[in-house]
């Protein structure tokens, strides 16, 4: 399954959209705020470059409350260094298939928010940054988006752990995902595919940045070499897929519907990634770490929802289980339509959300998602 | 009223959108063809360049089946011409609430075919072309929009006879636009308000444009310098006045909102585009041409209706009347919707259909558009 075109968050700004469930996303990029900060320090400060008109680009930005987090960022460390930047070039990318015109619409907002700022306070007049200059690249960052050596750095946000495509020869050899009784070669082909797009992703950027330019990158992963192991990433599929056999179960899917859909996610371990870098060879890793975001944490929709958040233990967790399956239901749903069909989605989504609900009240310690942050540094 | 919001073309494909109504925008593509080709060959020859990375832009691309017309233009000439080119750079730009969405899900199609294209028989294969880089720069034109030096080529089809705002102070003289009655302060402020808008283009596009860059620009205008004499375009917003002043009678609007809408539109003569180039200075007018355009050019819609064209003469001006009237509403109807309310549109559209229709039939030569277009050189 070729799934560049058909991967996308959900549109709008219902209850189940991606905008108004991305708060996992919202809290990675809190994560790698002083990562992301020290990389821009690192551009600025490198006298070398003595850069006027700065490239950045922003790679699976999606859309939504979170699209515009990347560039506020940005400019007030651009602003606070009184850097020599004059020019601030903004590069939102996402696959063909995303919400460009709600990113559009908002514009004109942040623009306003943007010359509220008392951003020339103290600098000299004559070279205050204008607004950035926005513009959206549509298509797959597994191959050429950008000019050659126009890119001063690029930022990437929980993109990476969606393949290029599902792995070939999987035979319907899984339940939507890897499980602990895949086969070896399973595993395998999940490794090598996500391998072969990073290596691809990384020749392609090492085209369209600037020597010592930078790249922070932030995605899901997975903290020991053994996948299944991960209770984390790789258990949020397995209960999905487990919703899915519930649905088998009722009748309401055949189970080779299952078996035959794939997802074309992954998450790496460090080996992996190390691995990658060191062969691609055009990027120096400057920093590499992982962190930990609990599966219930709670989201905008949940304080919204709930009154005070005076709500006992119980009401809580089913709430987060539901705040979950919103979550992974914004990411996942596309694919799952046109496969399995709209009508069995609520569903589906319900019975997931009563899974990852039991799930949390049965473990002794809240899962957690591992997000990899890696910084790195394009060689001369 | 600040239109740069709220004017945007009817959105999708249905019968009254602006991708099945634009027939008189790529007649006008055609005209200006041997003008863009002429344009960017010289771009191309200018040996001093040498251009490998080359930066194109389309202002007021909409959406629809015109989009790419530009783009396959190009890459047509650029490798005609065995040039040195191997980078194209490609902007999109148009207002904020443009259908960007629907371009980019047609960006796939386009790059398909591209690649289907032998356009690399007889070439140095280092040199080929591949898939242009194109991006998407929403925003009005009436300002900045680019990086600095940025554009070799700058393009623009029937959008620069939309005003950036309704002249201030018209104090609800006119009804809809100007008119024969006009007081000749309202054609003042008109006159004064585009010149001033294209002065600011062409400084912004000045700093856009490398030195020896091109523009070509084609757009409304009147062949005579008095405005109420023209028959073209200022007539077909008489006579949507008039369907307006129609909706006053039936008492389904009242006068003092037609009185209070204007739109903004103008379209200018030769004397006006020379004084403005002249005293902007920053371009070379290297060509300014008239083109005249039938009002009742047949569209692709017309076609597709009607039975091998085997109609009789009235049927046939009265399809060109319905013709006429939804290439108008897919242009304007955002503008008025907002004003006069969705419910009221089709009535309006209909009566101007009418009165397009009888005033083909009483028209002893067909009613014309009058296009300019316009070819500069950005000085050294």
């Amino acid at each position: 399954m070729e799934v560049v075109q058909v991967l996308h968050m959900k549109n709008g700004d219902g209850e189940t959209s991606y905008a108004r469930n991305s708060t996992v996303q919202k809290k990675t990029i809190s994560f790698a705020k002083p990562i992301i900060e020290k990389a821009v320090l690192e551009i600025l400060g490198s006298t070398i470059m003595g850069i006027e008109s700065m490239g950045i680009a922003d790679l699976g930005c999606s859309s939504g409350p979170n699209t515009f987090l990347l560039v506020s960022h940005i400019m007030d460390v651009i602003h606070a260094k009184f850097s020599t930047v004059t020019e601030l070039r903004v590069f939102l990318n996402d696959l063909f298939s995303n919400d460009f015109n709600s990113i559009f619409m908002s514009l004109p907002a942040f623009y306003d928010k943007l010359n509220k700022q008392d951003y020339n306070n103290g600098r000299d007049p004559e070279q205050h940054v204008i607004n950035p200059l926005i513009s959206a690249v549509p298509g797959s960052f597994y191959g050429p988006l950008f000019p050659r050596k126009s890119m001063h750095f690029v930022h990437s946000s929980f993109s990476l752990h969606w393949l290029s495509q599902v792995p070939d020869g999987l035979n319907n050899k899984g339940k939507i995902y890897m499980s602990k009784s895949s086969p070896q070669c399973v595993l395998d082909a999940y490794s090598m595919q996500f391998q072969k797009g990073f290596a691809v992703f990384l020749r392609s950027r090492a085209q369209e940045i600037v020597d010592g330019g930078r790249m922070v990158l932030s995605f899901m992963g997975r903290p020991s070499s053994d996948p299944t192991a991960d209770q984390g990433t790789f258990y949020q599929y397995e209960l999905l897929a487990q919703a899915l056999m519930a649905m088998v179960s009722k009748g309401l899917i055949k189970e080779e519907k299952v078996d035959s859909f794939n997802l074309p996610h992954y998450a790496p371990c460090a080996e992996e990634l190390n691995l990658v870098l060191q062969k691609e060879g055009s990027f120096i890793k400057e920093h590499l770490e992982a962190f930990e975001v609990d599966w219930d944490i709670g989201g905008a929709d949940l304080d919204h929802n709930m009154p005070n958040g005076t709500f006992d233990d119980d009401q809580t967790i089913t709430s987060n289980g539901q705040q979950m399956a919103n979550s992974i239901r914004a990411v996942v749903e596309s694919m799952l339509e046109s496969h399995f069909g709209k009508e069995i989605m609520d569903d589906v989504f319900q019975k997931y959300a009563e899974l990852v609900s039991r799930h949390l009240t049965n473990s002794t310690t809240t899962p957690k998602y591992t997000v990899w942050v890696i910084s790195l540094v394009k060689k001369n």
